[in-house]
């Protein structure tokens, strides 16, 4: 069944189109992830990767969030790009960008393990699961992979300045947007890296992919 | 009853004492506050703040997340602070921190309202209430309010390199932590901005809390 792209609640803060909802999810850092526990609502913050219709989380295969199965989970991916500052406290807002998906867990087996957790490191590194060695069957075996197939998701998009009152704007007080800006620094080596070496070229790929 | 501080699974990246805690709370520029709705989970992006043992949430007053009442809630503060690349894919990490509350949300009346308001515009912009002109009556009829006493809470805080296995690290790969900082700009006033005019304190004071 092809995902269905909902038409958000507020037209002015939201797009439908798929490429904006695809590329929301590409590029934010970390999901969070809510399923239900007992009854009640666990919101975790994850690692993730969208692969076509397809998002991946990984966790040690003994967890909770890598054994559900065939249970409904909701995974949402917010970037916040400023703070909106408004002549009063009713307008104050944030300007974001945020993906909120809605499918059901399926356990992955097989090959689609493999390929699963390349794309994982590789969305925070493009490119780094071809710098390092590969998987060892132990390694497969810890790991357990859940895949979201993305039956209905919902893109918000906030940006620009205050929405304030008419009656408020010639008050003579200071309204606008307080911009937020996430950058990825330079690459820190460890004890073992030799001495050197070039950073490697997945770090520059992921400054590009979230700036 | 006084919120249980869990001491959380992973001992090396978590650290169980409230002032910790608060302080991932109170750094925090966004929670994901996951609720059930018709067996399903949801987890929305939201604006919040903290006040002694309770976290404010606010929407517009006929929005599913302002008439929560009785039913229990699962919030959660994360800021990442650096990809971990490791030698392996395995070992391939981030650093972070983050604090999850559960509790039970209930709707907030009265002169609550007003509290829990300003601490959510100053949650964002320390002292930005006291810069804006007060709330009006239509206003908080149009404003619902709702708090979370923590009743159970976890801190996780992972710094440092990657964890590599101790075959891997002779291999020459580069190996390390890719910082990810979050910064706040200078303010940009909109059109009905008076020019010439500074920055409010509040923006300031929220570099500092968010630096």
């Amino acid at each position: 069944m092809p995902p269905r792209y909902a038409r958000p609640r507020q037209p002015k803060g939201a797009s439908t189109e798929t490429e904006i909802f695809h590329a929301i999810l590409d590029t934010g850092l970390v999901a969070h992830v809510g399923f239900v526990a007992e009854d009640r609502p666990m919101v975790i913050p994850m690692a993730y990767a969208r692969s076509g219709e397809t998002v991946y989380l990984h966790g040690a295969s003994k967890a909770r969030i890598a054994r559900l199965d065939s249970v409904p989970v909701c995974l949402t991916v917010t970037t916040l790009t400023g703070i909106v500052a408004a002549r009063s406290g009713f307008h104050h807002s944030v300007n974001y960008r945020s993906a909120v998906v809605h499918g059901t867990a399926r356990r992955v087996e097989g090959n689609e393990i493999d390929a699963a957790l390349d794309a994982i490191t590789d969305h925070l590194l493009p490119g780094r699961s071809g710098e390092v060695r590969p998987m060892t069957a132990q390694e497969r075996k810890a790991t357990g992979v859940v895949a979201i197939e993305i039956a209905h998701a919902t893109a918000k998009i906030r940006t620009g300045p205050p929405k304030d009152d008419p009656a408020d704007l010639g008050d003579g007080t200071w309204a606008g947007v307080l911009p937020v800006v996430t950058t990825l620094g330079t690459g820190i080596g460890d004890g073992d890296t030799p001495e050197g070496i070039p950073e490697p070229a997945s770090l520059a790929a992921a400054r590009r992919r979230f700036a």
